[in-house]
């Protein structure tokens, strides 16, 4: 397996050239004197060296050997806790926190391409931070003062993690029925009394302390979803000085032995009577919740870019070593037996699909992190503008950028041939590990639903007007360009055909309640990839005029003729079937499945 | 996990109803005595028992506890042995061999079916006897009298069983470069010297010999696959009695640790100096291989069926008891505090999708199981006829129904939810297990590539013609039938796309070598979804007429709808990406990537 190498030159051309973020950055107060480009070119620089030289030389091992559990403690692999101490040490925890608890408020843009690295080179271990950023996120967002001055700075460091406890046995996407009890004290605080599963770093021994955030319901909440509280549960008690007290009575009960992020220890939790605050109000838990859902859904994308990008790199170096039977316009490489592979067509359909989805979906990150750090730090219609970006490109965020992220490491493995199906070669542990991202945080399918529903018909389609007037702005830039006239023509039609099928979509919605969720997962994609071709349009706007001067430009220019030439045409097929309407699935009577 | 339950209803209405099999049989008089429908389902009855009860229950424990080397000797988990010994005491080693040497010369049409439910049951297991009625095949067709009397008859049995080692470390898709050796002895031997890899039950316990069918090189054989010739190498000598004698120099190196299949050995043979008999003749050892070559790579098409059908049974089971949110059309059963997935349209969208694609690849592996029957036991231009179509469809049968073996068990993953990323829920054990049949037996990559160049460019198409004239014979039977016209007009449509895509790819040959390369894969998916309309219009032929009598019939009629409505148009966007040429693909300089 070839070593990880961070895409810095990717990076920032996307974030200095394509998006401009340091003029974005400038023009936002709480960031203007925080973030400039050489500030964010160093940050980038420092997670590329960890992440090669510490994350990724664990993940191989880590997936090998896994977590281990006994009498309700669990342990991380070889190697996990002086990684964890040196990410820690290096002060990555606080990257994105605020700072008046000790974060250092830096935007999601440059967050999203630290997050990219840190899972090409190791998801399982990823996953720890990126759940204790979530978790203060949400206790940032809404917890007491009290509980914000307890508890930030240290989960800012690293020294105390945090979980997120939403899932039941009985209950995953459907969180209004959870059965998880909380009883009030006397003193303020709740008694917390429930099983949870699949609960990420619900348990491990990289840091002292587990903050646990918990969906549980009070002895008199309504029924269902608007019934549901959330509460901070430390594993061990915090004494008044800040101090680790002593056990709680959460105890960690299981882990899972999964398909794939073998190193991140998935455990099922006991809550048995233990002490918890509440965070945000009573029955309103959900939506508490969902102040950091955007950011973790997101992060999730970017999961299954990481593992894209690190699939293509594996297979790149193997195609170029790799000799193999002859290319079809005759020996490239008369001296050796054979050419390398990568002088074959299809191998070559192979990466560059590989090149342009990595490449589509890193700019569509970026694209909605500029998003998420204006509607954050931005004002008036700046931030409403960005809050329905935000609200309408999450879900398309998370969901394609991994649906390609599975397709990417399939792909890279099948590069590779025989070797991608062997274990020490390390690609198909990336089709394994990038599998879960297409189920947590809400199923893929969860994520279409939410986009075809709450997202485009429950507004009418307004959050998608204002995601197709950014397109249609750009395209009328572009218009006059002749050179960028094989991009900005079929770009067009395909946000035609997206706003076609978005029509149809609210329309059928009206007659057939059935109607978007039986569109919902092929609407997502083609949305997606209308999205993509969007990005990789901007990314030509900048990089057409510089082909001459360095080839990476040209690289860029290829690539997205690529994209439009072989990977866009598959809208067709989807808006065919988004238009083909729910009958084919509801006529059939359950017995005849 | 459900417990596997064979779909004998499919089955029987496939054979006797949509393709009339046992009229077939007693057309051919080499079957006409042999087999009928009584005989074949009683057969079909057998394989399903011992599939659920034998094979089935020992696949997950098999996957859990993988095989072990020690010392040069593999053993395999527990409770294979036990269940080999059933196998065979069945006599199913002996369903497709020749009546000469101890077979019961059964058709493939039938063994298309058993192999599905072997393969549904436990992939692992399937592919010891899978390998060995491989090795069957090449000794029957090329071997000498002594040899075929000498081995035959004990692999029929089982109680020898045979491998096939072909690759090497350097070479795997290129078979001409290979360096294995073969010294011609006095006594008319061959010394075997040399190491292969990937070699599928190269060592096991579960028979008493190993019989090896290795591709090596004479000391002045040509340079290449015209220099490669083919050697029967027992790992024990055989004695002139037949009883089995010392070793033969033939030593498992060591087993490959994998994605899946994990009771599969995978094994690094050394052959040191080991005694081998020419099978065929000299420097003709690919072609002897090519024998049976259709035979397993549809054989490898029916491994992905089978996972397939076994990840949707899985699913439904899944779907119909687990409770989770409402229909969006209201409460389905109010009196529980949730309904039913199978209620929610995405749901059915990923059962759909499942039964569809297993339907069809059920259709066209007996499909063309059926050619490969006339072309053995037919005469004439039948037989020819069905050579033509063999040629062609092949690996369609391969790589199509492997490549939407992956689609499917992903999506019977997806309905689980985080419940199918977990490994005691048996469905993310299909995905790693079905994820080699992409790759083995020639890649996916290879088959599409036979496909466009050997099967359609070298002859102008005119394997093509065979199987659309088939089509078109169809869909001119059935203009007139006002109920199919839904099926018929999108089928005639689709024929037409891909009538296109296949003028303009044998059009761009001729200036470009790159063009059947570029639009291989595409070109390969768009044929074999329009196989599959073809398979799902002929399947509702048969079932149109009898919906009213058996829901069975009305459910055919109905997956096919699905498929017409929302799988079909993804031919579509399949057809622009191949008519784009190469000029995507060739264009980017290997340094850009």
């Amino acid at each position: 397996m070839a070593d990880y190498k961070a895409p810095l030159r990717e990076m920032h051309f996307l974030l200095h050239e394509v998006f401009a973020a340091e003029k974005l950055w400038a023009e936002l107060p709480q960031l203007s004197g925080v973030v400039d480009r050489e500030t964010a070119d160093a940050i980038l620089e420092e997670m590329a060296k960890l992440a090669a030289n510490t994350l990724d030389p664990i993940n191989r091992s880590g997936d090998e050997e896994g977590c281990h559990w006994r009498d309700g403690e669990v342990t991380t692999p070889a190697g996990f806790k002086e990684a964890y101490a040196t990410f820690c040490a290096g002060g990555w925890g606080a990257l994105l926190g605020n700072p008046e608890y000790g974060g250092m408020g830096m935007p999601k843009m440059l967050g999203a391409q630290v997050e990219e690295m840190l899972n090409a080179a190791n998801i399982s271990f990823a996953l720890y931070p990126v759940l204790t950023n979530g978790a203060c996120l949400a206790i940032d967002a809404h917890a007491s003062e009290t509980l914000k001055r307890k508890y930030l700075p240290r989960m800012y460091e690293g020294t105390w993690a945090g979980a997120m406890d939403l899932t039941e046995p009985h209950a995953g996407t459907d969180l209004g029925i959870i059965r998880t009890r909380a009883e009030p004290c006397e003193d303020g605080s709740y008694c917390i009394t429930g099983s949870k599963i699949f609960i990420t770093g619900g348990d491990q021994d990289l840091s002292e302390n587990i903050i646990h955030l918990v969906l549980a319901k009070l002895p008199d909440a309504p029924k269902g979803p608007r019934g549901i509280s959330l509460f901070l549960v430390p594993k061990y008690t915090v004494n008044e000085d800040g101090s680790v007290g002593g056990s709680n009575n959460v105890r960690c009960g299981s882990i899972e032995h999964k398909m794939g992020i073998k190193a991140s220890a998935t455990c099922a939790m006991n809550f048995d009577g233990a002490q918890g605050w509440l965070v945000g109000e009573v029955n309103k838990g959900l939506a508490a919740m969902f102040t950091m859902m955007n950011y973790e859904r997101l992060g999730v994308g970017i999961q299954g870019l990481g593992a894209s990008e690190r699939s293509y790199q594996n297979a790149l170096a193997y195609a170029r070593e790799r000799i193999q039977s002859r290319s079809p316009a005759g020996a490239q490489q008369p001296g050796q037996v054979a050419d390398p592979i990568i002088v074959h067509p299809d191998v070559r359909r192979m990466l560059l699909t590989q090149k342009a989805l990595v490449g589509g979906g890193r700019a569509l990150s970026t694209y909605v992190a500029q998003w998420l750090d204006i509607a954050k730090f931005g004002e008036g219609d700046a931030r409403k503008n960005a809050e329905a970006m935000v609200a309408l490109l999450t879900p398309v965020a998370k969901a394609f950028t991994t649906d390609m992220g599975l397709d990417c490491t399939v792909l890279g493995q099948q590069v590779l041939g025989g070797h991608g199906y062997i274990r020490e070669w390390g690609q198909e542990q990336l089709v394994r590990d990038v599998r879960i991202t297409q189920i947590y945080e809400g199923t893929n399918g969860i994520q279409a639903l939410d986009l075809v529903g709450r997202k485009t018909v429950a507004n009418g389609g307004a959050l998608f007007e204002v995601f197709a007037t950014d397109v249609q702005n750009f395209i009328d830039s572009e218009v006059d360009c002749e050179a960028m006239a094989e991009f900005i023509q079929p770009l067009a039609a395909a946000l035609q055909r997206l706003r076609e099928a978005t029509g149809n979509m609210i329309a059928a919605t009206r007659e057939d309640p059935c109607a978007p969720g039986a569109a919902s997962v092929e609407y997502l994609h083609l949305f997606g990839y209308v999205a993509y071709a969007f990005m990789w349009a901007k990314v030509v706007s900048v990089a057409q005029a510089r082909q001459e001067e360095d080839s990476f430009y040209r690289a860029q220019v290829k690539t997205a003729r690529f994209y439009f030439a072989r990977l866009l045409p598959r809208t067709q097929g989807l808006a065919a079937s988004v238009n083909a309407g729910s009958a084919a699935l509801m006529d059939m009577e359950e017995a005849l499945f």
